[in-house]
Parts: structure tokens; sequence; C-alpha cells
């Protein structure tokens, strides 16, 4: 296989749509505690207080909930160029648009579960009107400890009717690399952990119970301490937010976790943890289906919901 | 010596009295996080979210910064008499007053050092608003996590002249029992970190720099984890609060702490941590000067306005 | 009702008895990082790193898994002596013996579920060795930080035919206070929390769901945090220690666990946090059934073997 | 700048000398946690629980503290090969040896300021004994708990008599990017904090106070919770180890941290947090003299030693 390598920095952000706008803004101002950053038609944008580029989240209202489109940051120009040409020559691109509230011009594809993504270099970083500028300036914004406070998006989990062909376009197309993979007995490939960094995952793959296209898993927020999970816990009790998954520690990839449904019917997770992999080499993790069966880290077995949900729901009404 | 065992209960609040009342209640609704339970002439009436009766701290508006009074409960009607007839045998009865917002009446009464005291028995159970009630009902109030969220009262350190005389006073007056002391070579008793109940500190008197008396050391707010001592500094850091002494933990009674001014002048700790005392026969622990050179327990040496600060301020001007 | 405040002290110490006398040791010493302080027969006496008492836990070779007897210790000796006389009166006495390791002579009696209890006033205050001696003297012993280094015993768990019968004994003839309960729709009492002081519970009484008697369901051992609880479930993991409810929060007491088996079949608990009672007046939360069925307080529903296992396991075999 | 970045992947490991080599692996064995990988000569190779390569600690015996090597591993053989060249062209090479335990060959060479470093690429996979075999995978090795329980090296401190020479050497000739560093009002650069990858940085140049050469600042160790570095803390109280900075977080790259010095003479951090950099284009931030004044954090102001103690000692005797 040949991965190009360094060529896709980072997730930017990602663009959710809720038919719930006014309650999905509340919950991610009030209780997730992300800030408004700017407004534009039917969207709102969003940042974690450790953002140092605008934002990392665009609230978009729209008729049913799921991923508008996950937008990646090229290393250079000339990467951005190269991918392009690269997915276009798959048969996988839409086109140019203009750019966007923080960004340059963005090149549209599509993956092959068809969850849309945008591509693009020329990024804002975010500058602190008055009175969001912090004491220390190595942080973006001052820390106003609002809700669960969380520090910026960590990653994206999106659910594929064939894992393993969006796993490869990933890693061929956008140079991702996997860290952990599931392998159920029977040779099918069930999930992929995958990263552009140390990180232990910032684009996770699974199989879409119901063999449908496009549904989004997770978005995952990122806080300092497995403290601040047990805490944004707390407040999805007292602001009445669905806890599908209560605090825990995954096995796959070891991050520390706690699963919710924002009002628009979105899961969201405040993650904290994992592990760092430094080297070009590591050998990916591939996982049973017996290992599987011993739940997550402390042998929590996570509720049938977890593996089948996903937005937008699909689920046939009984 | 004669013990009067669980006579009086607890620390129901205490009083502090501020020159920037506007100031200072910013600080403590919108930086420690606690609620406006009332108003009444220049006080107003704040609770944490655990306090379970109306609230632990009165804040008044007052020429200088210091302690108005500190109010406890009683364990009984019984025993509230028994109390003031030994404290009017002492002679530092002051009288009856009719009660206060939240509890009924209560006798007035000085410490050797001249702090003012309150005693009473019946006291009012919060009950909290259809907006502030809790998902858990063994919550007094909903957990909103409005800055650094602290819980309750803790304990109250007190300045004294005279440290042996106000220890002797609270344990044979008020059934306090002593857990640990600082008596420093030359046979003079510094410090002494009294309880009425198995936490290792409920009312502390240390000796007063100079020798003023009536003055206060600090007040410290509990909250439930180390990491929200942590929290709590880096929301002082942001909102212009003065740090006196960083988070770290005490070597006396091994609490964690971090000690900051509020904006009326008054030294406020953010606590956690700490043992228990469940025997009755628990023999205090003395400290020397030598030992007390250790600093605190992981070595940090408190910086000098730690040991000479309080409130009202009496150092002289240079 | 009449209580008898303050009449003892604390639960001393518990006996666990167990059919796999080496397994069980190893755990308690390597696995929760107790000291060994003392052997003698078939026991082993066994101590955590904040005990400033000898030791908290007997471990006791026996055919099968339960608790042996709980000892508490009496607030003085003429306690003591009010607390028998009351106690033979009920017609619950089994008379006196000499003494054990540590302690003096001890009244045997059962409460209505004909769980063994012990009280008595004479203990002895723990002297480390030199090589246990710690750095700052209000620390009992040395903090070596082997295993889970839990610091103390903190509350046991009775199972009972009754709830209500057991819980009034331990209210109305050892003077424990009621702070929590689970009172079913039906009118039936299923669970009692109670304390002899501010701590949330200290002796908990829930119904044997196979109307047994004398069964245990667990000893909590405490930990000075949350994150303390986190480690342990991961020793739990690697030492192949059955864990039976992962951590989370209970939503009765609000306390942090991690529950799990050791070897010789009893039921441990790692714990944190809860809320303290400071009030003589506080109004016991009482939980109906459409409540419990929230779960834990974030939700986790606890897996049947929780409602039902006990030891000695009387479960009808298959 | 010429930046040839993606060229080293990461620090692969440390050797650290010591004139007291016992009490130093006693040390490193028993209060931080790690585990003996090999011994080879006066060598002992030490290895944290989350280290997926062989070990990130070479210990050796040696008259004096300070730095042996810093060992960086290649992103492939042909990086390896084009740094060679550079390293070559730059005249600070050494020339090849033929590997150690663990690694393949490697190519010396050094800083502006004189420290060793290496540079390999071939490295072997730890592969855990029996009786080391974690329960999960996807971790190297078994999470034992023993001491601080250190995961892995995290990051390297170097003094420098220039610190712009060897930042500039870093970053042009091994790909290093600049996130944070110190210039004095008198535009003298004091300080460079410097990453491979997302890390808020791996190694770090501060001004050598003596203007010596060679020496080591300190060498970091990560853990996954603050936390860990509390328990570090206590660890260090409890086994005589000189802490020189109590537990605290950093100002610049807003690290939790704790200092203390290992037997053999050596700074160890135990650290934890800070903030990742994903973006190409990120702004290194700059401190000035003034804002350094304010201490760390939370405004502890550090020890005078910190500024000046490096290894090998060579302050002047007074």
């Amino acid at each position: 296989m040949t991965q190009p390598m360094h060529e896709v920095a980072r997730i930017g952000h990602a663009e959710l749509l809720t038919p719930k706008p006014e309650e999905s803004l509340r919950f991610f101002v009030d209780v997730l505690g992300m800030e408004e950053e700017a407004r534009e038609g039917r969207s709102v944008f969003l940042r974690g207080w450790g953002d140092y580029l605008r934002y990392s989240l665009k609230l978009t209202e729209s008729p049913q909930a799921g991923l508008g489109h996950l937008a990646l940051r090229a290393w250079s120009p000339e990467a951005l160029e190269r991918r392009v040409a690269a997915i276009e020559a798959e048969g996988r691109g839409i086109g140019w648009i203009d750019g966007d509230i923080g960004h340059g011009p963005a090149y549209r594809f599509t993956d092959p579960d068809d969850h849309v993504f945008e591509l693009y270099y020329e990024a804002e970083r975010y500058e602190a009107p008055e009175h969001m500028k912090p004491f220390w300036r190595n942080q973006p914004q001052r820390y106003v400890g609002r809700g669960a406070a969380i520090k910026r998006l960590d990653h994206v989990n999106l659910l594929a009717e064939d894992v393993r062909a969006n796993r490869v376009f990933a890693q061929e197309l956008l140079g991702y690399r996997l860290y952990e993979r599931i392998e159920l007995d029977e040779g099918v490939e069930a999930g992929a952990w995958m990263s552009l960094s140390i990180a232990a995952h910032e684009l996770i793959y699974v199989a879409d119970a119901y063999k449908a296209n496009g549904r989004l898993h997770h978005l995952a927020f990122w806080v300092d301490t497995r403290e601040e999970c047990l805490r944004a816990a707390d407040l999805f009790v007292e602001n009445d937010i669905y806890i599908e998954a209560a605090p825990s520690k995954h096995a796959i990839a070891q991050g520390f976790f706690v699963y919710a449904y924002e009002p628009g019917g979105n899961r969201i997770e405040v993650t904290n943890g994992g592990y760092f992999v430094f080297d070009p080499d590591f050998e990916p993790i591939a996982w049973t289906k017996d290992e599987r069966a011993h739940g997550q880290f402390w042998g929590v077995h996570t509720i049938e919901s977890f593996h089948t949900y996903g937005t937008p729901d699909v689920a046939p009404t009984a």
C-alpha cells in the first residue's frame, strides 16, 4: 500500500446537522461550554477554549440529524493540490467551493460510503476579542469554565457499509495511518481506528448495522482530564441530556469516554486519554470477535444502541 | 479537661465583611459558583450546591474586610441551653438575637480573642425552586457547574493573639476536639486544628503575627476532588483573582488547597482531602518549629504573607 | 424512636472468612495494597496505610466465605456498659470474650439477621516499625503505594431478610443514624444506609434476595480520589480479579465505586466520595421503586448478581 | 528556513549517566516503577509500561551525572541516510556505531552545544515475557502499578550556552518544529520548546546559567493523569527523594509537573498535560522577560536552582 504520509494535517472542523437548531445550540454552548464564533445562514460556528483556529464545529439546521461534512486541512498548498489530483483520479471528486467562514477554497469529495469531505489549506487563526483574552498567551482563549468546558474537537467516528473500502480510501488517498482494527472471525472488517498524528485515533470507521450510507456514529470532544468526563456526565444528568454510555474506559484505543445524545439526536462523546504512536512501523492491533466479547476495558458491555444507532436514524419503526 | 462532647453540631455559616460588596458578590457567584439565596439590608446570603441548609455564607457590606460572625448550630434545644449557660458563666456572653434569615433565636458571644460567634438550634432546610431542582433527590440543589462550583463551606481559620486561650475555650465551652497543633520549641502554642466531627478540621486558630484581635485568616470551601482545586486556580488566573498560594498539599491535616484573596480582601481557600478521626481518644499531633521548617507536604514554603496577612488588615504601612 | 447517640464510635474492623486463605491474602496485600500487621491461628490481621489503629481487616480461613464478625468500638467504657446492658435486655447478647489482637474485652451479640457483632472499648494504636515510619507524623504509616493502596476500611454492607428489623436495631441499640433508605412502592423496606458520623454511610442493610440470614454483601475500602478507584480497576483487570461493577457513581449516597470479588468469593468495593451529614435532624432520603429504575447516578444498571449474590453463596444450583 | 519535516520520528531513548548506579537503579525501578529490560556492561536498559519499543532509558554508571546520549529514531531508512548526509555536511558528525541492545546501526553526532546524539532506524518492538503479558493487547506490557508507574519517557530538556544555535540546528538538521520560546527583552534567546509531533514539546533547550556545554536540565517521564503526578510526589517524600519543584502547572507549554533529583544527581520530571499543535503554520509563542516574571501558571516562582542546576554539576564551590 502506498501511503501519502503527512499530506493532510488534521480534521479542521465537522459540520453537524440538526433538526432542532436552537436546542442543539443551547447544548453546545451551555452544556458542552463552546463559544459562538460566527453565524451565517442556517449555521452557527462554535469553538472550544483550546481551538487556536476559529472554530471546530459548524452546526447547521437541517431536516434530519447527521454529518454535513468533514473538513480536513492539508499540510501545504502543494499537498492540497496533490490530494485533489489523486481524489479526482479515484473518481470521488465533487469540485471546488470558494471557502467558508474561517477557511479558503476547499475541494469537496466523498468517501466510498458517501460521507462528504472538504479539503482546504488556507485557514484563519482565532483572535480573541478583548473580553475573551486569556491570561497566558499560549492559550487561544480565556478559559471560562462554563459547562463541560470542552477544549476542542478530538475525533470523528463514521458508520460505513463497507469498513474496508473506506479504511483503504483514508489510508491511500488521505494518508491516515491505521492503529487498531476489528477483524471478526469470519474475516469481516468491522472497525478501523486511524490517525494522521501520534494521537490514537482521529478518524474511525465502524460497520453500519443497517448497511446504510453516509451516517455518523459520533463526534468526540476533548477534555484534559478524566475527571472532566465525570463532571460532563453530572452536567448531562442535570440538563436532561440522555447518557447512552456512562463514563468508562474503552478497550480499543484505551480512551476514557462518556456518550450522550445532543438534542438534535446526534451522538456526542466527551473524551480523554489513550496512547500515542510515535513510530512509522507501528503494527496495527487487530481484535477478534472473541476478544471483543470481553466488553470495554473494565468489562462494561455497551448497550445495543451503541452498535446500531447513528444519524440520520434509519432504524425500522416497529 | 472537661469536654462537652456532641453539644454543638457544626458551623452553620460564616458572615464575611467586605468593603467591595458588588465585586465580592460577583466573586462568590461567578468565580466560586455559589447561589444567591436571599438578600436583606446590606447582606447577601449565599449557598454552595451541596448545602442542604439554606446558606453557608452571609456576605455583608462593611467599611473593612473581616469576619462578621461565625454561626454554630447546637445539636439540640437542650444542648443550646446548656452551652449558653456555660458561656454566660464564663463571662463571654453578649445576649440573644431574634434570629436571622434561615435560622431561629441565636445567642451571641465572643471567644477570648473577641471574634463574634452565634449559637442557635432552629434552622431551615433549603427547598430548591423549580429551576434549581436536582435530578437526584439526595442532592439539595441542581449542580450547575458554574465557576469553581464549590459544594459548601468547609472550615474557618481564625487568627488569635493567644492561641492557647482560644483553643481551650473552643474545647471546654463548645466541645471542639483537638486533632493537630503547633507547639513551637519555646513552648508557645502557635496553631490548633479542631473539629466537632470526624473531619480533620472545622475550626482553626493560628497565632496573629501582629498580636491583633478578632481577625480572620481564611474561610475554606469544599470541592469533592483535588482536580477541582486545580480548576479553581485556573479560574482565579482568568478572573484576575490574586492567588496567594498555588494548589498544593498541606503538611498539617494533609488537606489539598489553593488560597486566593476575594476582591474585598479576605483570604479564601478551596479545599479537598485530609483524613478522618473516628476515635474518642485520638492523640493530637504536635508539631515543633523544626518540623514546620520542612514546609508543606511536598516541600512548598508558603510566602510570608500567609503567616502575617489577615482581615481586617493591620499591617503597618511602610 | 430513642437513639443512643454517640455511644458507638466506629467500625473498628471486620472479620472476613475465606476458603482460599493464601489467594485472599495475596489479593489484600498485593492488589489492594494492605499490610500484614499480625497473624494468629488461621487469621491474618491487615491494615490500610491510613489506619491509625492496628488493623481494620481480620482475614480468617474458613470452609466458606462470608463475614466472621463486625467489630464496633464504643465511645467510652461507660458507653460500652450501657450498650451491653441494652443489647442483653433485647435478648441478642452472646457474651464477653477476652479480646483479640489489638483490642480488649469485647461483647459478642447478633443483629436480628444473625450477623455476629463485637463491641469493645480498649484499642491499641498502631506503632509503625522503623521501615514503615512515614515522613509526616500525622500519617500512621509510610505510604508505599503498592497495588490499589487503599487507605482504610470504609463501610460494610450486610444482606438481611428483614431490613426494617435490622435497621431499627442498629438505630435503637447502637445509635446509628439513618441517612438514606429504599422504600419500595409496596411498602417493603429494601435498604437502609446508616452512619455513626457525618460520613454518608458506615453500615448498610439491603434485602437478601434469597431471604437467607447472616450474609455479607460487601466490604468497602476507602481511597482519597476517584482516580484511585479507576486505577484499582486497572489493577483488577491485570490481576485476573473479576470486576462485577466497573467504576461509576452510585445514585444512593453518591459514592464513587468499583466492585470486585476477592479470590475467596467475597465482594469488595473500592470507594471514594459521597456527602456529609452534619445536622442532627437530617431527613432521611427515601427512594421509591420507580426512582431506583433510573439505575446508578449516570444511568448504569448494575447486573443482576449485584442484587442477589452475597457470601456465603446460597444461590440454588441450576 | 528549510525544515526537513517528518524525517525524524521520535526520541527513542536517552542514556543517563550516574555515579551511583545501584541507588539510581533502585529509584527508576522502585520509585518511578520502570522495568529492567536488559543489562550490558555498566548499563541497565529500562522501560515504562507504555513503551512498545524495548526501552526508553539506558542507565549507565559513570564518574559523574549527566546525559550519555540522546537517541533519535528516523522515520525511514532513506530519511536516516538523508539526515546523516546533512549532519556530515554541517560538520557535526562523529560516525557510525554498530547499534546497541534494541536497535540497529546508529550515527553519532553532536549538537552545537556538544550533547551527543545518535540517529538510527532499525528498532526492536518489545515482546512481553509471559508474566508481563497485559490483559489488553493494545498495551505493550502488564500494568503492575509499582511506584509512580510512569508510562514512558516524554521529553528531554538540555542546557545550552547558545540556545539559538542549538534551536536552529534541531530545526534545520532534524526537522524539529518550534512551538514556544523565551526571547528576553535584550534580544537574547533563552529557551526553545520543540517537537517532532503534535505534542507540545519533545526537545527543549534552555540557557545554561554557567555557560557550560553538554549539560542536561532534565528527563521527563509521562503519566496519564495529573493525579499521578501528585502521587509521584507522595512517593518521593516517602522515599527520601529531594523534590526541587512540587507539583504545579507550567506557564510555558502548560504541562503539569513535579521535579525531583534521582540519587545520581540528575533532575527528573513526572509530567502530564499540555496542548497539541496540529497545524503546519502554528506561530511559535514568544515570551518576554516581563511575562516570565509572572512565574508558573498559578504564580509559583521556581527556586533558583531550577534555573542554574544541571548535570554534570558545574556550580562553583563556595
